[in-house]
């Protein structure tokens, strides 16, 4: 569905939306009240119905831009039946109006909020020629034990016959002979006996379907942190267009601990793991491993060596990188496809600006390594604050100094020719080890631009105000 | 599943869980780091495949008490094949281990959490004679278009022949016959040439599916606002034996409002709609009606007779009632089956402590009215407080004075014999019409016990500790 | 002293500071590690001392631009003894250094903040011929009670007699011939046996003072709220310029309020007392009376022309005036020499913009009353919002709705001409009755651009940048 | 003053308190509406004024248990004459009463706090055979300058005769004789011309004094931070009877750092001023040097030992000592009279209890070292917690982790006997410096017991109440 929204400084904007979808989760209509319209091409042939669970507060509903009718109330479903649509592709519009007035008597300003669009589900059906549209089953207790009372409507043509068949689990089921009406609808009355069913109660919630036959039927790119990721997660980056840098488990180990005799079992086995499982997602578009590592080692120089022959022999079809902090002492550049640095200037290192920084970066390698003329890609930048933190000291943690920080770094990233691209870390605030509380407030990690609520820090919007500089930003 | 937890103050406690679940996610858990078992039967029979996708960081799997292996790494999936179980019902154990230690060369403190416990999904496959384990493809832009590389891998009976069909989406497809190897299996390599394909790009993120033929699974009440409720919200509550109010939607019409001549056509059209909708939801257990409307008037007290009609034609077989907070002129206690009434002492009303309102709300109910010896409900009790605004002043909206007046309502009602259950307004806070933001700070009604963010505010703890003394409390 | 710093952004400007200033006092410095010059004129001649409290931490001291020693450690005192100045005005300079090097071996970055500057107080000795620099008494118990072992250094010309009397509260004293050594000092030493004197003790912490003889020694207007000021702070804006709308006690009441016959006595008396006490305070520029009571109906109005003619009859020297609220109501209009406003455009008043509100009420005040031509003030605008909620949906009580808001209302007043001036509805946030509490989130009121705890809102930087654009602003 | 508050729980409680003090400054009365009984003695003979520049809202005043006035309006001032007490001691009770009702007029609920009890200053004056009640000097602009209208009420003995000088500052002056009248007071009135006075305006708040001539006149110990302190914090430690830890600057020095060769000098120099200007203060009780240095070197030992040989060659009186943090190394236990550890166990040391930690490092002293038998110090305990950062993990920097650790810190100290005192580790919230912002949230010391606004984490009420078990707790 697309978004089209009537009236204020968007009107005539249009924005790519999911349904269900309020007008106040799009940024700019968080305190929207009017009409909007969504609109999607759907295909089609023949009968269908079109079922809202719910459109707040009015909805008028359009086919190929014929009014179908409208409905009254968010929290209550409704639904329209279509005849005779041409194969192939048409059109439905859904104008939602969450304006009070005098013609709404239940919808007025109130002790909660009243959103305005498509709140709740929206299915379309597509219709045989005879279909149930109702199914009522009333629970009483007889001397016989649990008694069904059941009413079912069919709709079909008039005078026709079917045979409906309705079953409670595989515990008892019905047969009945149904004749369509002349107005063409049928209700159809019958009790189902069920002696041995359990009652449903808050401490065995015991539940029986039943089934009375008939039936039917909606980027960029994002590095995660440092293991591989659930299905789920790649699935959705799969459908969205979201390109991925997926790599194998490992942060910042010292050369001591890649000595562990366990490391590089375990590690090789994860790295065939995460391929053997993931070789089919598209989004993904590198294989990374070992996150700053002892790159400044011999010793793990070979480990590197070793799993990059991993993942090219296992998949040949992507690049291969690794995501160095070891500045101007990496000695592995030579073996990835692509070179890339975690860089934190004006945060961690606090000496140069940060503009000297990446520049400084990018040139030694240029000059002095085997990862000369490589893609170079700045895998991690970013820095601290606690929400809710702002001082005019500007002090490390505020607010006010993470946002000058992600300001200066995106700025010295983006005027540097010969850099790829950029990854922020990171999103939101998320939970570390306990172990390291001394270094991390809160025991979280806090370089979030969003705190773990999701609630934007003032970096968020230097962020998105870089970002739309370059064109392309989708919020 | 149930989980059992080894040590510490909860050690021989067992708690039901859904998966995915993570020690973590279990308040008396929330730091935990050590072993914990998750236990639960399953009915199954022949040969069955059991994956995870993801146990952390170390996994050990019992079927029936027996060791069947074990796995470390908490992002990547593993599984395990069980041949010739016996029809019936059988027992899986999986043993996480959260735990740092030197056979641990991944897992170790770092700068995010390494939860414990079963942190991705587990699938239960029943496996036919023959079955597929891997598919890989792997495509290579050619001459003529897209080719695609596959891999498959066929377990089976040695020397068995099978055919195996791969298509890709209704594109292309291909026909192999496979004969299974002296060792069980067999890889079957093959090429599929897609001339006519899209590319996948972050802008067009199209996607093909590959299917290559072989297949197969908590109690109380809540009320809830002002209008009928999702049904994803209602099917929920069925599964988890959830007791629910639900109502028609009104909040607070005075006598002049519901005068609007839409009013009663359209609250009919709601009562019709919802009844309709949801007749067959067992964990509804009442109907309601105009909450807090003008049940003090003549007028009011017709609206609140023709809607009752309604309600008790179309559904026998549930109680109905209405909350009223007009203390001790409300005129419509004979026509509903349950008395219900909304009380705020110590909050909205300062005069009386909480104790004595709820007395002589009863008693008047008792001596003076109709509604005598009719069960008796408080809808709604409650006080606002906002997030992290505590003070030693224990003025209005500081956490500690929420805190205490739940704490008087609480006991208030539960020393009160006759009353028959409560409500507490409300679980979370919730945004609300713009309106009304002169009596609701941040234009939130801030009377949950939880933030929007599902803080806990210091009631929650009170409102834990008094449920907890009366049984059956559930976290 | 004048604040003169030396490097960064703000090189070369001069800020007017008061002693004790660290320099991270200031806003433009809050962060500053480096130099900065404090700088005043004095009048003095002959011997001068100068005491330094405490200066951060290394100082170096100028006397008519002459250099006169300096001193390391930010937490211990030092002095300088400058002898025969001429008479009349001369100069101190004293360069304060924050900056870490080798030089400072205490001063290191720390587990506490080394702020810069003269951090604590300094002290202008006029020294005599011949004074005491030092006086330490060691007190110690004896069989005869407690013994004060006492030495005293006095400095003089050589060979110079002087009588040195010394007194332990009225206990016991000494008289001690002294004469001045070669070196222009000596060391007296004597005991005073003191057998009567209470034991200092946390319980009892008696203090005994010893004197031994010889000695010496920042505009624009506010509103305050409804009641008279406390004559500390009238004192304070008589000293720094600051004009003060001054008025009687009574905000927001009703014509039944005003007709409790206590009203008019009581309003009375505390207008008398007003002036009485405060009318040689030259920063009082307005006497008001009644804000926001009933100038809309005729009994009010006869208590407002009372209150006028008691304030006429006491003090001739200075208009009256009154804050109406009662819009395009108020009745008494004829009655004050300046007509003011209190107006909420956007918060309260939600039917208009801000510059419509002010534009109307302007209007019709020139057009249709007797208040045409009177000076006019906006006596009350703003919005408010709760510290650090912050949110996308700018509702009422964000902190960027307050902002917005006070945008619009101070442009509506700035660009309003015939508008006399406008007070901001308020400073910061306080405490207020809790029978209030159900319009007032926190029972505060939450109007303030600062909080309780003096932290900014985002409303302060919006009005800040506003003044500044008018000039004369000054933080 | 001693405060007594009449009803609630308190009742009968009696507070010392310091005026000017409003009954909600006391933990125990902050939401406090009633009356509150101010009581002490004072010195007095002949005739006095006792002059109240504010009680709230109602006050009684009562001398020596007579009643002499009362007066209604908590913002403007009042006064009483008492004439011919006798010599010696008297007693004063003010008993102030902030409800609300009928009788008052003025003071209603309302958007701003009525606070009780004495909200300004109480002046005590003396009063001679005749003095001046009142001075109103107001400015005229005339053709000869301004021109100052001058009424002075003097009251005295009937038909007296004095002479009443009055001087604008050293500008202007009069003499005027007075007769008093019958009635035991007399108004002058007279001009004042002062040609070249200056305007006062907010740019040049140029004051003038007027003189008319006539005339008069109200435990434990702590640990401050690691330097000397302002003598002004000494004074007030002297006067409350409240003990000092005081030590010379140093926090943590490496041996490295006190190699640099600046740091003996440095730090003898510090020592020495420190002693010389605060010897005569009795608060302190210890001194103390060199906190956390290198005391497990020999280099270290001798820095010891060199300084507190200064120390006990500048002062005999007061024991020394020293904080360490060498746990089970340090090599100079011989040195000091007190021994003193810093110990944070559960917060920087995790592998014990508080309780283990505690005992271990008391008995390796006792068995291990020449510190054995001495006095023994806990001179720091502590955790750190964020205001307002809740989570039911109890991870580090939450506040019910704080809590948890002084709890089990505290009640370790207290259960260890031979353990002679303990110092908190700390009071509030403190800024750092920025280069320890790695280790330390929001560039902040967050150790405090309450932040840097004073508002208390949940650690506070848990030091009251194990304070409060061992009696003597005062807040």
């Amino acid at each position: 569905l697309n978004h089209f929204l009537r009236s204020g400084e968007e009107a005539g904007n249009s924005f790519p939306v999911v349904v269900p979808c309020c007008f106040e989760t799009l940024p700019a209509f968080s305190s929207y009240r009017g009409e909007g319209a969504f609109e999607r091409d759907f295909e089609a042939e023949g009968d269908i119905s079109l079922v809202f669970k719910g459109v707040s507060h009015t909805g008028r509903i359009y086919v190929d831009d014929k009014y179908i009718g409208e409905h009254y109330n968010a929290y209550t479903p409704f639904s329209f039946v279509i005849n005779n649509l041409d194969a192939g592709k048409h059109h439905l519009k859904v104008v939602a109006d969450n304006r009070f007035s005098e013609k709404s008597a239940l919808h007025v300003p109130n002790d909660y909020m009243t959103y305005g669009g498509i709140n709740r589900g929206v299915v379309l059906e597509f219709l045989p020629e005879a279909y149930i549209t109702r199914l009522h089953a009333v629970p009483e207790l007889t001397e016989k034990g649990w008694n069904l009372s059941i009413d079912i409507d069919v709709v079909g043509k008039p005078s026709s016959v079917y045979n409906l068949s309705t079953e409670l689990c595989d515990i008892v089921n019905a047969n009945e002979r149904v004749i369509i009406g002349e107005n063409g609808s049928t209700l159809v009355h019958f009790n189902l006996n069920a002696e041995n069913v359990e009652e449903w109660s808050p401490e065995n919630p015991k539940l029986y379907p039943i089934k009375a036959v008939l039936k039917d039927d909606m980027g960029n790119a994002v590095r995660m942190t440092h293991y591989p990721n659930d299905e789920l997660f790649l699935d959705l980056c799969d459908e969205e267009g979201v390109l991925v840098w997926e790599e194998n488990h490992a942060r910042g180990l010292s050369e001591e601990q890649m000595r562990n005799p366990n490391f590089e079992p375990q590690e090789e086995k994860v790295t065939e793991e995460m391929v053997d499982y993931h070789i089919n997602h598209p989004c993904i578009l590198f294989w990374g491993i070992l996150n700053e590592c002892a790159s400044d080692s011999e010793y793990g120089k070979s480990c590197y060596a070793a799993q990059y022959a991993i993942l090219r022999k296992m998949d040949k079809s992507r690049p291969v990188s690794s995501a160095s902090c070891k500045f101007f002492t990496d000695i592995c550049l030579d073996l990835p496809d692509i070179v890339s640095y975690n860089l934190y200037p004006e945060w961690y290192v606090q000496d140069k600006t940060a503009k000297e920084w990446v520049e400084e970066n990018y040139n030694w390698v240029q000059e002095k390594t085997k990862g000369a003329g490589k893609p170079f890609l700045i895998t991690e930048i970013g820095a601290g604050a606690i929400y809710g933190y702002r001082s005019q000291t500007h002090d490390n943690w505020t607010e006010e100094y993470q946002a000058e920080v992600l300001d200066h770094q995106l700025n010295a990233v983006f005027s540097t020719e010969g850099i790829s691209g950029v990854f922020i870390w990171q999103y939101c605030d998320v939970r570390i080890s306990r172990e390291w509380f001394n270094i991390r407030p809160r025991t979280m990690n806090n370089k979030g631009i969003v705190d773990e609520y999701r609630r934007r820090k003032l970096a968020y919007d230097v962020v998105k105000k870089i970002y739309r500089s370059y064109g392309n930003y989708f919020e």
